[in-house]
């Protein structure tokens, strides 16, 4: 990739001078809240330049923005105005908007501006924003795209597509810097100085053995405080870890996260340094799974705030149509009872505290279960510990609320017997959700499936089914 | 704070030379999985040392940890275990292990140790981990641990638990670099080879005026590839994107997240720069609250593997109390209509099917509202378009799935008008779940108050009530 200004924490100098739209700035804090740069009156300033046609302030105000501000902006804009926009953009469009720009609202810029411009913003890129934004292409404008390319970047494209999706290889750039052992502090120095082609922004120098291997590492601010004789061995931190092409995204996410690392080194099978995997990739990737993690309880597979309310409506309709089986399970246990119901129409005002109360604390148990399993609190082998310990918190929160309960019921109908199995029900259901909440996940999770995404049907169905049944059958024994 | 090895990406080549216990290792990627260094072999291994009395293999296992794995291990210990391989472990503590570990587990061992020797851990910590250790022990263990510290260590500490807790003030750690701008690059470097007291780990040399206020920045990679005789302003980045020490740490991490920063200047009232805050923080602040979106909308208020039962079932006594009270406004509702379900029975066999599928509609539009207001992509002015897209969406929904209730209803019980009831009232729960789950959050977030927290409890009364209402009172007109 060819080498562009420092994409750093900073944006050189490039203020916004003297627009007619609310000046777009760099973020400052007041007291306690960063102001977002991308206000609803700059949206709208925008959207209103763009009706009246006055191009030079629209032009002026969101060029001087930063590349994901820009993606902001442009997912806030009304859909018709982005086409606009970016044409008045032009050749002044900042390639790295590209990686920050949801996919519905890339597809349609780069159906916009065509293979040829797309190829030219890409081939300014690093090589991981690169392949992150032509990985998502469909398959007819990725074609395009890479044809348009230089060759060298289309191959270093082309290798990294190679790699499988959400794992180190396709994450990583290829950019970065590497001595061999014997150079001094000084060499090396010299070396960045004159080379052209180095990575924009880089934490660490990597120390390679005769066959590329990863042998060492040196972050730059200890580089910079050695003097210049020195050689980089006598400096080097010689305990590397690093993860190979293969690694999946969440366990690079992982060693990160455990120890706070800045980048992490990525090798290919026979062990030679081919990339490197930087945090800022990673703190995406550690969010998405908790967001995931979050929207997957919750029976949400994914979200785009730019899709469309056809499209949003389809992407739930399945889990509400498995939720509506188990719904329709737990109505066929309860239709097993109509009998008793008939006789006692206070058993189906009650019924649903138990389901209720049962599902709420199973999705207690499974929360924590599915986020002790995602940040790896608990291992495999240690489930049973988990499963005995939610037992025994749904065994003593069922007792309690079975007093609670059962008080209830007894002075609201008016029936000791009622109020008995109320709480003997409650207990059933509570030690139940408690195992099955901590189980469904351990199981799934074991079973290689995503735990979040699966646990919340059966657990439901678990606790509906058990709720009502206990409660009706009990019913059933004890007041016919 | 004094300064220690730099605590980097790796750790100086300390490696376990022969220990009789499964040899802790760096992680190694072996194809897609990162091995975790802290394995369940690893665990037994040092448990058995410890309890045959073999101080020298538990030691040497245990002493070529990396602290961050040190802290697992003392938490996956059984909490016997943890005090004996404490005093094994002696003055070979590696301090750093205080900022891994569970609140628990080191209110534990702080008792354990005293707080001369907490202290004496302390003072080697930088500044941010260090009040981080601090800000959560207990009143009277806080005082003694700041009076057995060195006077300058105390300071520090006591002006950074004087900024309010998840503030960027608590975050930062005051050691930085910091240069005038008409300093050279060749006496940047000098003065950073000649100086004692410079963080562990930095990334940027920050650029101040006369008044300590930041005027510039300039990222160690840039400032290494630049000859000697450049003055610092020639290179600085003028766009400096600070906070204030007030700044919330979630707003901070939206800073960081937003623009892939790794570090973040702090700035005080002023705009004099007294401290930074670095990415490995944030990590931990963005994971942390997705995690707990993840559990509040599952109602659990927070949650340690290591808390007893009795602990853990009180946390969660409360959610499951106010889960408690809706459920009975539910019932409330039917039994309202107890003479209704007296005459068909069977409106109590489906009924729960309405409820259910509101519930679950209703579920999912709020996960999405609640991480789009946590990460940003809808801000406050922008709600409407929110709510009126998620009830549309529920209105599509609502309509599919009273055609598949319907139909099921009529089949069901073979009666045109029990379905037709199905369909009405499903289409208008699933209505007012798009609704509700969207307005909640946002009036909840509108009145300060956290939208994963409360938002649940609000959206299934909503969801339950109109569901049993709606069906149960269609019922009664169209039935009786």
């Amino acid at each position: 990739m060819s080498e562009g200004a420092p994409a750093s924490d900073v944006r050189p100098g490039a203020a916004a001078a003297g627009t007619a739209i609310a000046s777009p700035r760099v973020s400052l804090a007041t007291g306690e809240e960063v102001v977002p740069t991308v206000t609803s009156d700059l949206v709208d300033g925008i959207e209103n330049a763009i009706e009246s046609g006055d191009e030079a302030a629209a032009r002026s105000a969101a060029a001087a923005l930063h590349a994901a501000d820009l993606a902001d902006l442009l997912l806030r804009l009304r859909p018709e105005s982005r086409p606009a926009l970016v044409r008045i953009l032009g050749d002044g469009l900042d390639p790295d908007v590209f990686g920050y720009l949801d996919e519905d609202v890339r597809d349609a810029l780069v159906a916009q501006i065509g293979p040829t411009a797309t190829a030219k913003l890409v081939a300014e890129l690093d090589s991981d924003d690169a392949v992150y934004v032509v990985e998502d292409l469909d398959a007819e404008q990725k074609r395009r795209v890479l044809e348009a390319l230089p060759l060298g970047d289309r191959a270093l494209i082309e290798q990294g597509l190679a790699f499988k999706e959400e794992s180190a290889g396709r994450l990583m750039q290829r950019e970065l810097v590497a001595v061999r052992e014997f150079w001094t502090v000084g060499e090396t120095i010299d070396y960045m100085r004159a080379s052209a082609d180095l990575p924009d922004d880089f934490y660490n120098i990597f120390v390679v053995d005769g066959q590329w291997r990863p042998i060492g590492v040196v972050p730059l601010s200890r580089l910079m405080r050695t003097r210049r004789p020195v050689t980089v061995a006598d400096i080097m931190f010689r305990d590397v870890r690093t993860v190979s092409v293969d690694t999946d995204q969440e366990e690079v996410a992982f060693l990160f996260r455990r120890y706070g690392l800045v980048e992490v080194p990525v090798v290919e099978a026979k062990g030679r340094l081919v990339g490197v995997v930087t945090f800022d990739d990673l703190v995406e990737v550690v969010e998405e799974k908790a967001s995931e993690d979050a929207l997957h309880l919750a029976g949400v597979e994914a979200d785009a705030p730019a899709r469309d309310v056809l499209r949003t409506a389809a992407s739930r309709f399945t889990w509400l149509f498995v939720n509506l089986a188990t719904a329709i399970l737990a109505s066929a246990v309860i239709a097993l009872f109509e009998e008793t119901i008939e006789r006692t129409v206070a058993l189906a005002v009650l019924m649903p505290i138990v389901a209720s109360m049962g599902g709420n604390a199973g999705t207690q148990t499974l929360a924590v279960a599915v986020r002790a399993l995602a940040t790896r609190q608990v291992l495999g082998g240690e489930g049973w510990r988990l499963i005995a310990k939610e037992t025994m918190v749904g065994t003593l929160n069922g007792a309690s609320f079975a007093l609670v309960c059962g008080a209830v019921a007894w002075a609201w109908t008016g029936s000791v017997a009622i109020g008995s199995i109320m709480g003997m029900a409650l207990v059933a259901n509570l030690v139940v959700a408690g195992l099955a909440g901590a189980a469904i996940p351990l199981a799934l999770e074991r079973a290689g499936v995503d735990p979040a995404i699966a646990s919340g049907v059966f657990l439901t169905t678990v606790t509906d089914v058990v709720g009502f049944f206990a409660f009706l059958a009990l019913a059933t024994l004890l007041l016919l």
